[in-house]
C-alpha cells in the first residue's frame, strides 16, 4: 500500500473544487484538479490491482446516455462504475433530442432522481454535444436548487464535439507513466499528427483534447494536418495560450514529416476537417440523406488526396532516435489490417499494439476518479479509509 | 432519525397481507395497506434524504417487462431496485406475447429462479393488461406451489389497461406532503378531466387509477370528459362505492369549467375514448395498419373538437381562490412549448412546473416500498434496523 | 448447513486445475473437474435456498455475448453473476464478428481490463463459434501475460457449434437429484433422440454435449436418429470414447422406438442435420438469402418425411416399466400446444414438465459455479467461509 498512501499524500496537497461540479472541458480545471485527477485515477488502479475494493456507494445510478455507437467507452464508464459501486443505466432517448417532445430540462431531472453521475457522448453534431452538457448541467442545477433533487449529480463528458477528457487524461496517465513522471514530460515534442482514413466524419474532439491538455506541461506541441483539416479556432486558442504559460510550445505544420522530426510522441490520427463536420452537422439535422451521401463522396475523395499522411517505419525513423512513443484512441485503421491503406503501417502499429491497449487500460480509473471527485469532499480520507480497511475485491 | 422513527412506529399498527402478493390494482388493497404503502415509501425517502443505506437485499434480480416504450418508469423501476440492492434484467420478449411460441407460464418460470419481484408495463391493449399480469401471477403462483421456484417473487404494476397504481400512490404521497396530512384532503374537490392533446391512444389507466384511489380518502372527486370519452365502466363503479364508503363523492361532468370551479386540485390529461381503445385493441391484434391510420385520423379529427379543453389561466380563476394544485404524470401537452395547442397553457405549466418534477420524484420510492412490502412480513423490523445501522450510502 | 458442509468436505478431495481457465468442452475436463462443478453448483443452490448470500464479489463485471437471441441463457447468466455479485455487461458487437474493423484480439481486451468472467453464446455457425471462442481465450492469454490485464477472465461457453456443457451439465445435475447420485446412473439407458420440429436450423450442441457428457457416467447412451440427421464426427467419436472409459456404452440407430425401448430417460429434440448447417453457414457468411430459403423450404420438407418421431403416450410405454424420465432443454414444440405437429405429445409433456423446469432450475447453479472454480484456487474454503458468515441475502 505503500505507493497509494504516498498518492493520498500527495493529494492532500492539492486545492480542487470539484464537488456536485462537472467535468466537461480539461482546460475548465486547475491544473492541480488535473494532478487530482491522475492521482486518483492511480490510487484506484493501485487497489484495484492490490485486490482492495474501491466501492464507496452502497447503491446509487450513473446514467449513460449515448447518442453515438460505442463499445469501448460504454465499457469504460461501465468498469468505472461497477468499480465504485454504482448501477448503470442506459438513457436511450432514441435519434432525436427531444423525444416524446419532452424537454432536456424535464428529463434530466426525471431520470435524476437517485442518480450520482451522468455521462454523456455526444459527439456527431459540431456545436452541439458540448452545448447539450450544458443545457443538462444548468437543468441539473435547477432541479438541485429547487428541492427536486436531493443531490446535484456530476456530469462527466464522454466525448463531446470540442473535447474528449477521458481519454486525453488517459493518455496523459499513460505518458506519466511511460516517462517516469510529469516533470519528464517538459521539453518532450508530441506530434498530433492527422493520418489517412478510408472513413470519414470521424470527430475532433481527440486532437482537440490533445492539443487542449498536453500544452499544459511545458511540452512542445506540434499539430500537424494537410491544408483544409483545421480544428475549432478556439481549441488552437486554447492550446496557443497554454503553451505560453506553461513553458512549452504549441505550433501548426502541414507535413506529418515535419511534425515527425526529432518527437519523442507521436499520435497520428484521422479526422474530419472541421468545414465538413459543420456541414455534415447541418445535413443531419436536415435530415438530407442525398446531400449527406454527396458530401462522404467529396470528403473521401478529398482524403484520398492524403493516403501519404501515414505513419510509417519510414517516418518513425524521423523521431528522437527513431524510437517515439506511438499512440493513439483506438481503434486504429491498421493499414492492411483493418484497411488496405490507413493511419498507420502494421509493423509500427504491432511494435506499440501492447503500449496503446495499456494507454487504454487507464480510462476506466480516470473516469471512476473523475466520478470520485465529483463526489467526495475529501478525496485523500476515503481513499484512506478504502486502503486501511483492506477490504477484497474477490474472495471473502 | 425522528420522522423514520415516528413513520415505523405508524407501521406497526397497520394491519398488512402483502408479502409474496402483487401490487396491481390500488383498490385490491385495504386502506391500511394502502397507508403502509405510503409511509414505507415516506421512510425510504427519508432515509435515502439522510444519506442512510436502504439496500436490504445483498443480491437478487428484478425483472422488468416493458411493452411499451418508457423513459421514466423505467427509471423509477431502475432507481427503487437499485436502492434495495436489486439488480435489473430487461425481459425483452419482443412484440408478441409469445415470441418463440413459448408460453407464459413456461417463461415466466424461467425467468424468475433467482427473482423477487417482476415489474410489467403492459398498456397498450385494452383488456390485455391487467390479464396478462393475472396469468404471470398464475405461473409463477403454480412455480412456486410445485417446487420449481424457491421463492414467490412480487409483481408490480407498472401500468396496464385497467390501472397505474405507481402513478395514482406517487400522487398521493404528494398531495399528503402538498396538504399536511391525508386527513387534510378530506373533503378537498379533486378535478380529474380531460384535455386536449394533438396526438391519440393515450391509455386510460391515469384518470381510472386516480379515481379508483382518490375517492377513498373523503375527497370530492369530479370526472369531467367531452361526451364519447368515457373511461372502462368497472372503473367509475370502483370510484362510485369507494367514496360512498370513504364519506366523500364522486361525480361525471362534462364540462372542464364545471370541474375546475372551486376545485382544490386539478389534474388536466388526455386519454383516449375507451371504445377507440377497443377499436385499437383490435386493429392491433390483426395487424391492421391500413384500419390504424384511419382510426388515428378519425381520432384526430374529433379530439380536435375539444382544443378549448386546454387548462388555461383563465379556467385556473375558477379553481379555489385561484390557486389550485396542478397535478399531471408528466410529461404534459404544453401549448406552444411541446405542442401548438396541448393540455395546459405554458404558463400555467410553468408556475407549477417544479410542483410536478416533485410529484413524480415519489414513484421511485413508491415502487421500492411496493417491493418492500411484497418481501418483508414486518416491514417495520426492518425499516428500524436500517435507520439504527444507519450504513452511509455515499461515502465510508 | 450440514449438506454444505458435506458437499465442502467431499470438495476438498478433488483435484481440480480450473482457475483462470474457460469452460468451453465438457470433455476437457477432468471426471474430478465434472465432479467439483456439480458439488459447487449444489451447494451454492442449497446457501441460496437458506437464505445465504453468496456474494464472493465486492465488485467486478461479467460480460456477455450474445450471437443469437436468447432469453433462458440470458437470464440463467445474470442470475449466476448476481448471486455472486458481478455486473453483467452486455457486449453487442452487431451481427458482424468484427464490427467497425475491430480484431477479436484488440476487443477481448478493450471489454476485459475490470472482468472476471466472458460468458459467450455462438451456435450459429458451424465450424466458428467454438473456433471463436478459442480466438478470444488466446486473445486474453496475451492480454493477461503482456501486462495489458491484470487478471485472465474465465470465459464460460453459454452455448457453441459443438457443446452447450452448461445445459448438459445443469441435465446431470438434474439426473443426479432424481436418481440419488451419480453412482445411481450407472447402467442407465439415456435414449438421446431426434425428434420432430416444424422449424429449421436448431444446433447440435445440445445432444453433441448430452452424449459427450452421459458417457462419462457407465450409462448406456442411445443416439437416435432419421438417415442424415448424424452429428459432428469428432464429438461421436468423443462418446464412443467415454463411454468405454467409463464402462457405458454409447450406439446410434435410426429409429426413435429402438432408442426408447427399456431406456430410463429419454431426451426427444429436434436438431438440423451437420450437412444442412454446414450448407446453412456458407449461406449466411455469403449472405445468400435467395438460397437460405430454399435451403430452409428443403430441409423443411426432408422434416416432415419424420413426423413419427414424436415423442407419443405410445411411445413412452416402451421405456422401462413406461416410466421413463423426460427430458427436454425448453422449450419444446408440443404438439396442439407450441404448434401442430411437434417433438413431444402434450400429455407427455404435461406429465413431465414440472421436472423440465427443475431441469432448467440448476442452470443459474451451473453457471456460478463455473465462474467460481474459474476463479478461486480453493472453492471449498471459500464455500466455508460463506456458510459460516450465514449472512442474509434477503433481509438484515
Amino acid at each position: 500500500m505503500e505507493n497509494v498512501q504516498q498518492t493520498i499524500k500527495e493529494l492532500e496537497s492539492l486545492k480542487t473544487d470539484m464537488v456536485n461540479k462537472d467535468f466537461l472541458l480539461t482546460w475548465q480545471k486547475s491544473e492541480d484538479e488535473i494532478l487530482a485527477t491522475i492521482k486518483v485515477a492511480e490510487a484506484l488502479k493501485s487497489l484495484f490491482e492490490k485486490n482492495v475494493s474501491t466501492r464507496v456507494f452502497d447503491s446509487g445510478l450513473a446514467v449513460s446516455q449515448f447518442r453515438d455507437n460505442s463499445t469501448r467507452t460504454r465499457f469504460s464508464f461501465a468498469s468505472a462504475c461497477n468499480m465504485l459501486g454504482l448501477t448503470v443505466q442506459d438513457f436511450d432517448e432514441g435519434k432525436s433530442q427531444l423525444a416524446h417532445g419532452e424537454t432536456v430540462r424535464e428529463t434530466s431531472n426525471m431520470i435524476s432522481f437517485l442518480t450520482e453521475v451522468v455521462g454523456i457522448r455526444d459527439d456527431m453534431y459540431l456545436g452541439a454535444g458540448h452545448t447539450y452538457m450544458k443545457e443538462v448541467a444548468k437543468a441539473l442545477d435547477g432541479g438541485h436548487k429547487e428541492g427536486v433533487l436531493n443531490q446535484r449529480p456530476t456530469i462527466v463528458n464522454l466525448q463531446c464535439d470540442v473535447d474528449h477528457p477521458t481519454q486525453s487524461m488517459a493518455d496523459l496517465a499513460h505518458l506519466k507513466n511511460y516517462f517516469g513522471s510529469l516533470e519528464k514530460l517538459k521539453g518532450k515534442k508530441i506530434a498530433m499528427t492527422w493520418a489517412y482514413s478510408p472513413s470519414y466524419g470521424k470527430p475532433l474532439s481527440v486532437p482537440q483534447g490533445i492539443i487542449g491538455l498536453m500544452t499544459r506541461f511545458g511540452m512542445n506541441v506540434t499539430l500537424a494536418y494537410p491544408e483544409g483539416y483545421s480544428l475549432i479556432q478556439d481549441c488552437t486558442d486554447v492550446a496557443q495560450s497554454n503553451a505560453k504559460k506553461s513553458g512549452g510550445s504549441f505550433q501548426i505544420v502541414n507535413s506529418m514529416e515535419d511534425a515527425f522530426r526529432d518527437a519523442d510522441i507521436v499520435y497520428p490520427k484521422s479526422w474530419a476537417p472541421f468545414h465538413v463536420m459543420e456541414k455534415r452537422t447541418q445535413l443531419l439535422r436536415t435530415n438530407d440523406s442525398t446531400g449527406l451521401k454527396e458530401l462522404e463522396k467529396q470528403c473521401l475523395a478529398n482524403n484520398a488526396r492524403y493516403k501519404n499522411w501515414e505513419c510509417t517505419e519510414e517516418k518513425m525513423k524521423l523521431t528522437k532516435g527513431g524510437k517515439a512513443l506511438y499512440m493513439h484512441c483506438l481503434p486504429a485503421d491498421i493499414s492492411n489490417v483493418s484497411c488496405k491503406e490507413g493511419e498507420v503501417q502494421d509493423t509500427v502499429f504491432e511494435r506499440y499494439r501492447v503500449e496503446t491497449y495499456k494507454e487504454a487500460g487507464y480510462k476506466p480509473f480516470i473516469i471512476a476518479s473523475m466520478i470520485f471527485l465529483g463526489r467526495f469532499k475529501d478525496p485523500a480520507k476515503v481513499l484512506g479509509i478504502l486502503a486501511k480497511s483492506g477490504k477484497r475485491r474477490v474472495g471473502l
